[in-house]
């Protein structure tokens, strides 16, 4: 008999953005955020996670085929340790199961998009670990209840546990409980909601979310502003997603992410994220929308320069016509839609893009996705491990 | 007899940033700002103005040899009405003198450096236009009540009026009487005050600062903090200019200018100023600073990628050297204080900075100055107007 779990979890990216904790060992967030999860079909981590009383003592870990140092007290430890607790405590109840709590642990995870894309893989990686480890245990844990975990991983994962439009709540008691993650709406609500990342090269290292994040906490002045304006916008996109208003979801996502990189700025020393053609995208974007007459694009940048443009379906072919034309990539694009692109729209000022003025590569590469379910449950030939718990691709 | 005046008018750049106006008519701030004089020895406006009864009827004004009209209710002609009615005013007082403020005008105003530096020509150019006609009709009023005519022709031409380390009072009246500059400390009190500006190439076209303050007014959430904070600033950095305490007048000229792009970065649609350059050199200052163990730079930038750093005389050969190393320029740069530049203080990190990925021209050129007086009057030689109040250089 083998006890073993594979599940695959999507990534999410946030349309009102999570930027400074409150309590950095419990990853307790300043302010509330919401995300978009897209869709596993296109981008997603893998994990297995497999108990065995015949496993060498102490559990391991392996992230796209390397062996990952599970550190005593860190956060993949601390999720391991909480969710091997529920498991404990279901034993402790019914002790007729095997007692898997008690067995050291093999888990082998696999991001399906490479790391130098830039996307965030520590909260889909996250969130995985903690979908499958609750899996292998059999637990009775909600998403919600599972997020709590997840969020001490990497605070962002905690919304990869739920398909559709997700919303982390910061919560109010010191203990965290109340900090997790529900769902706004699903997936099936507003099936239209189509994402375009556009891959941006950047020679330079960024600042890394996790001290970045924590210097705007010790030296912004506007973040305070920042702080007190989030919950009104919280309020109006998830009314807007509701209603499947595109034009105030595409607004308010546009805003916070300016507002983002303004506090990002307004830290000492400076944290920029944004480069010349992030910038350029923004442009492009916002022109797109001005010579549409009415909003048809919404940008958003994370921690990096990577631009994520969410639209409706049927304006993705104009959309992918006007990056295309703009930023010819190395990378030959597959879309997975086929989408037939359309000209820029009549009136489109082109010189607000500087046509011809980037070169091939500046933006690498393109994906194209659209809003996805939540954490999937994948058969044993899925399994990431062999015969001896050991990651197939090493054996 | 000839009634003319020619004066020559400062460039000034700012340390606490000008942002956003109450009063679009009369030119008032939503905050008081702070800013440096620079040297006329370097960067000036000189303006010749000239009243003859025997002039065709209406005023004239030539700027850089262009004829500039001067449209009723615009800027110029408010400024040029203001200054005729103290003119008049005085006349009636005693009216033993020649009565210049019935006469036309012939002025003429010529910047010594290139519109294409992206220095704001418009600030000494206002204040140098008021200083002139100021001398001309031998107005009594102080530098303080002249900058109540300079902000009405360029907000910030009102703290070129004087030399030194200046304050513009965004005073309360709503007409605007307290709004005025005043001097916070001579040049003489810290005239080891230096000033290196950069002029950054960039092939886009900025949003007009006119524009763009009212869009950051009228969008802008976090702009209500930055104006909370602004006051606090105001009064610590007089404090360091009066205590001659470079550190705190860095760290605050730093944080302000970090600000102002913030919120310029938090309007809709977002204004962007600062180019991959331009945070370049903010890597470059604070690595700098880093390295020395103490703040020995403080770079500021404007609505525009041109950094400006100042910094004491005695710690312009590193920061000279630092600057030449990473940004060669197209130019040769005549440094008028034939500074020997420095290497690198020991540890500066060059990957910070990108060493060697700059492409030569992305700094274009280097301008070395300093702390400067105010306006001055000039000998008739000076003057740039020909026996027929034409310019000089047309003639």
């Amino acid at each position: 008999m083998v006890y073993e779990a594979t599940t695959s979890a999507p990534v999410n990216i946030a349309c009102i953005k999570y930027w400074g904790k409150r309590d950095t060992k419990l990853i307790l967030p300043t302010n509330s955020s919401l995300s978009v999860t897209l869709d596993q079909d296109h981008l997603r981590s893998t994990t297995t996670s497999r108990a065995d009383p015949s496993f060498e003592a102490g559990d391991k870990l392996w992230l796209n085929g390397k062996e990952d140092v599970i550190k005593e007290g860190g956060r993949l430890w601390v999720c391991i340790k909480e969710m091997r607790a529920w498991r404990k405590e279901l034993e402790e109840k019914d002790s007729t199961g095997p007692p898997l709590s008690s067995w050291p642990l093999r888990i082998a995870s696999y991001n399906n998009f490479p790391t130098a894309a830039g996307l965030a893989s520590s909260a889909s990686g996250l969130a995985c670990l903690v979908a499958s480890l609750s899996k292998l245990y059999a637990l009775p844990q909600t998403p919600s209840q599972l997020s709590l975990i997840a969020r001490q991983g990497s605070g962002s994962a905690c919304r990869s546990l739920f398909g559709g439009f997700v919303a982390w709540r910061e919560g109010s008691d010191p203990s965290g409980i109340d900090s997790l993650a529900e769902e706004v709406a699903p997936r099936d609500h507003w099936p239209e909601m189509h994402a375009l990342i556009c891959v941006v090269s950047d020679a330079k290292k960024g600042t890394s979310s996790t001290s970045g994040m924590q210097r705007t906490v010790e030296t912004s002045s506007l973040l305070k502003n920042r702080l007190e304006v989030v919950p009104g916008r919280m309020g109006a996109i998830s009314k807007a997603i509701q209603e499947k208003d595109f034009e105030s979801f595409a607004r308010i996502t546009m805003i916070d992410s300016n507002s983002f990189h303004a506090v990002c700025l307004d830290t000492s020393p400076p944290i920029f994220y944004l480069n010349d053609v992030s910038r350029a995208i923004i442009a492009l974007v916002e022109e797109l929308n001005r010579a549409s007459g009415k909003v048809i694009a919404a940008y958003t940048f994370d921690a990096g320069p990577n631009a994520v443009i969410y639209a409706l379906e049927e304006n993705m072919p104009v959309i992918i016509g006007a990056v295309n034309r703009f930023f010819p990539t190395n990378e030959e694009f597959e879309d997975p839609f086929k989408t037939q692109t359309k000209d820029l729209p009549e009136g489109f000022d082109v010189r607000v893009v500087r046509e011809g003025g980037w070169e091939k590569g500046a933006v690498k590469g393109l994906i194209h996705t659209r809003v996805g379910d939540g954490p999937r449950t994948l058969g044993e030939e899925e399994s990431l491990l062999n015969d001896q718990g050991v990651p197939k691709t090493l054996a």
